[in-house]
């Protein structure tokens, strides 16, 4: 297999399909004989999983973005170190649900303006990007209404609301304009089978 | 009261009195009217807490040097953000349990080689240093008999042995010719009430 797009993430705003499309792609390219890790962030391995809960759940200003900055670029080195670095050594391939361009546009655009400080800090401590990111694109109120549909405790980062979202959209467009090597924005407003056969498409072009 | 030296911190090998001569310290200023906030690191602030817990308690290997570093940070922030901060902005005199010292010695020195990235990411979300800091400095075998009086959970650090305390006690003895203008070198192999009256004579020079 090419060593390049062996590292391949998911991201974009809440509700937009990024944990079903990571699924539906590694049963894709387990059906193809590949061995695949799916994992996600924040957490991924033992020790992240226990950062995650640390910063997921409680009071919504429990931390400051800064240090929310820190623990979220912690729980990553050590899913980096203990799950991805493993698996891509191995020659499997890695499906990870949000990665670095996750914290870029939370911690970086909709909370504090700290881009450039999360753009430092990744360089000193993490240093690396995926091969692949798909940027799962759809209008705000659609993935509000998906997210709404769901349950569950870490209820943090939900409802910050269709505004807040908006920005998050467009801050994943800008991204991809950003790192057009790595990036390929999908319109995600469409049924999963489609939205998962352009990403197959995708793939295949890119671990060609 | 001056506006320098009121942010003091106790640093030195395990073992060697900082938290007796910090609470010490902290007894004199009171009895002389200031109001004082006694404080350690890692913790010192709820959230900070709950992180030293995370850090201190587990397998020894449970974290690479680089995660327990970020993991060390955030407490870090948290701490200044929530304890150190506000009690000096109404005028308090804060004293600190270890701070920043320790974890250039620790993480830098006697665990990986860190000390760049340690001070580029203090730069990058600290960027502070406290006005007066006490360096407690005795013989590696006193301070870990003295260490191995006492008990508790947190057994992670304990125990380096005497040869890496030694690396550490000269770390700390190189970091006091680094930072001159802020490091004072006290003799800790003597009676407590002796150690004190020289941090005492100290601090009222520094807050002249
Ligand atoms: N293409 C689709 N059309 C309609 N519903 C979908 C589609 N894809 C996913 N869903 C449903 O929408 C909800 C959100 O999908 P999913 O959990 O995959 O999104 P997500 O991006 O991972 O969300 P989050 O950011 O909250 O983790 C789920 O209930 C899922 O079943
Ligand atoms: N000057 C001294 N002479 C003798 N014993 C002392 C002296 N100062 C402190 N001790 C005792 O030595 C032990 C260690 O002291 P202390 O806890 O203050 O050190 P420490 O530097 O805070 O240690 P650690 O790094 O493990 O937190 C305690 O049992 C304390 O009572
Ligand atoms: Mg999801
Ligand atoms: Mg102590």
């Amino acid at each position: 297999m090419d060593r390049s797009a062996r590292f391949i993430s998911f991201e974009g705003i809440d509700g937009s399909g990024k944990s079903t499309q990571a699924r539906l792609l590694a049963e894709r390219l387990r059906d193809a004989g590949r061995e695949v890790v799916l994992t996600r962030e924040p957490g991924g391995s033992p020790g992240a999983e226990q950062i995650r809960r640390l910063v997921l759940e409680g009071d919504p200003d429990r931390w400051s973005p800064e240090t929310e900055l820190l623990l979220f670029t912690a729980a990553r080195r050590d899913h980096l170190e203990r799950t991805v670095r493993p698996a891509l050594g191995r020659g499997a391939v890695v499906i990870c649900d949000r990665f670095a361009d996750s914290t870029r546009i939370y911690q970086g655009i909709t909370r504090g303006d700290l881009r450039a400080t999360v753009d430092r800090l990744h360089d000193l401590m993490i240093g690396c990007e995926p091969d692949l990111t798909f940027i799962l694109d759809m209008a705000p109120a659609t993935g509000l209404a998906r997210a709404r549909g769901r349950n569950g405790s870490e209820e943090r980062f939900e409802d910050f609301g269709e505004a807040l979202q908006a920005r998050g959209r467009q801050g994943f467009l800008d991204l991809a304009a950003e790192f057009p090597g790595r990036c390929r924005v999908v319109a995600a407003d469409r049924a999963p089978e489609e939205v998962a056969r352009d990403i197959a498409r995708l793939t295949d072009e890119a671990l060609a």
